[in-house]
C-alpha cells in the first residue's frame, strides 16, 4: 500500500483523530501525520481541507480531502475493504451506521458536560446521563464480545477512540465505569489488548492532563 | 419487487418521513404506509422499532426495523441499487456522507430557530445563519444542476424534502429564500418538477398550518 499517499492533519490528543489513526492501523496502511497546533495556529492545509468545519482530522488520500472522522473511517473501509470493518450484508451496514451516529451525537458532549461541569446537581445530573447512554451502548453489544460480533468492527472503532478520554471523565467526575457499566469496562480492557488500538490512542494520562488545562482555560478550577 | 414486505411508520407533515417515501418512489417501491399521531399517541410498533429515540421514519423491511431517516435512504439504495442515489466511487460517497451529514446538523435546526423565534434580534440572527448554511450549501452544489451532477441524487433527496418547510420560515421569517439564494431557489424548483418530489413531499400550505398550530403551542402567537 506504500504507493498510496496518505497525509493525516492530526491532533494526539483528539478521540476523533484516534478513529483514524486506529482504522488506518487495522488495515495494515502507512501514513504521514502532520501534527496540528490546535491551540495555536492551524495549518493553512487544514483550512483550505476542511472549510466547513477546520477542524482535524482530515484524511488527504492523493491529495483529495476526507473530513469528520465516523465518515473518514468509513471511506478507508470501502477504499481499502481488507480486513472488513463494516458488515457485509446492508442491514448489518444499517445498524452499524446508526450506533456510530449515537455514539457521534452522545458521547463526547455527554463526557463533556462532565467535566464542564463545576459540581452539585450539575454534575450529577451529568453523570446520570453519560452512564444511561453507556447502558443503551451495552444493549447495543448484547452478548457478543465486540460490537462488531466476535471481532472488532467499525463501531469499535467509532467508540473505543472516545474511550481514550473516559479515564478523565472519571477524574473529574469522581466515578468508575468499570462499576457503573461493567460490559463496557470489560470490552475497553478486551479492545485495549489489541496492539492496533494500544498505539493508535492516545495516553489516558496525558488526556488528563489536556483535559485539566482546558478546565482551566474555561475557569472551571 | 412486490415480494418485499415494506412497511414505513410514517407522519405526513414529517421531511424525514418525506425523504424515505421520495427514495422509495425513486426506487419505484411499493410499501405500506402506517400513519403515526405524534402528538396523540405514537403505536407500540413505532416504541419498539425505535426504542432509542421513538421518533418517524422507521422502514420495516420483512419485519426488520431500520431507523433515521438519512440511514434509511442509505439502506435503499445499498438494498435495491437501480437507480443508484450514492455516487459509484468510495469518494464521492464520503462527499455525499459529509453534505448529508451537515445537513442533517444544520438546516432543520436552523430553520426551527426562525419559526420558534419571537422576533427582533434573535429573528435576524437566525435569518442570518440560515442563509449562511443555504450558501454553503450552494456552494457544494458548484455549477451543476442538482447535488448528484446532472441528476438527483442522495444528498438532493435528503436536502429536497427539508425544504417543504421552507415556506414555513419563509412566512414567520418575513423572507423569501430564492431572493436570498437564487442558486437554492431554482433547484427547489428543478426537484419540484419531478413527479417524485411532488407526490411525495407534503404540502406546504398545510406545513405552514402545522408550523402555526406548534408555534400556538409554544406560546409563540
Amino acid at each position: 500500500m506504500s504507493n498510496e499517499a496518505l497525509k493525516l492533519l492530526d491532533f494526539w490528543g483528539s478521540p476523533f483523530a484516534a478513529r483514524v489513526r486506529l482504522a488506518l492501523a487495522e488495515k495494515g496502511l502507512s501514513y504521514e501525520s502532520q501534527e496540528e497546533d490546535l491551540f495555536g495556529g492551524k495549518s493553512e492545509l487544514l483550512l483550505k481541507s476542511n472549510p466547513i468545519y477546520e477542524k482535524v482530522p482530515v484524511l488527504l488520500h492523493d491529495g483529495k480531502p476526507v473530513v469528520e472522522s465516523t465518515n473518514i473511517v468509513y471511506y478507508i473501509d470501502e477504499t481499502w475493504p481488507q480486513p472488513q470493518l463494516l458488515p457485509a450484508c446492508s442491514y448489518g451496514r444499517s445498524r452499524a451506521r446508526f450506533w456510530a451516529d449515537f455514539i457521534d451525537k452522545k458521547v463526547f458532549n455527554g463526557g463533556s458536560n462532565i467535566w464542564k461541569s463545576k459540581g452539585g446537581e450539575e454534575l450529577e445530573t451529568a453523570k446520570k446521563e453519560f452512564i444511561d447512554i453507556l447502558k443503551k451502548l451495552e444493549g447495543a453489544m448484547g452478548e457478543h464480545d465486540y460490537f462488531g460480533g466476535d471481532k472488532m468492527g467499525f463501531v469499535d472503532i467509532i467508540l473505543v477512540s472516545l474511550s481514550s478520554w473516559f479515564p478523565a471523565y472519571e477524574k473529574f467526575g469522581d466515578f468508575k465505569i468499570e462499576e457503573e457499566s461493567p460490559k463496557i469496562g470489560a470490552w475497553i480492557k478486551r479492545c485495549y489488548q489489541k496492539e492496533s488500538v494500544a498505539k493508535s490512542l492516545p495516553d489516558t494520562q496525558k488526556v488528563i492532563e489536556l483535559v485539566s488545562s482546558i478546565r482551566q482555560m474555561h475557569g472551571i478550577e
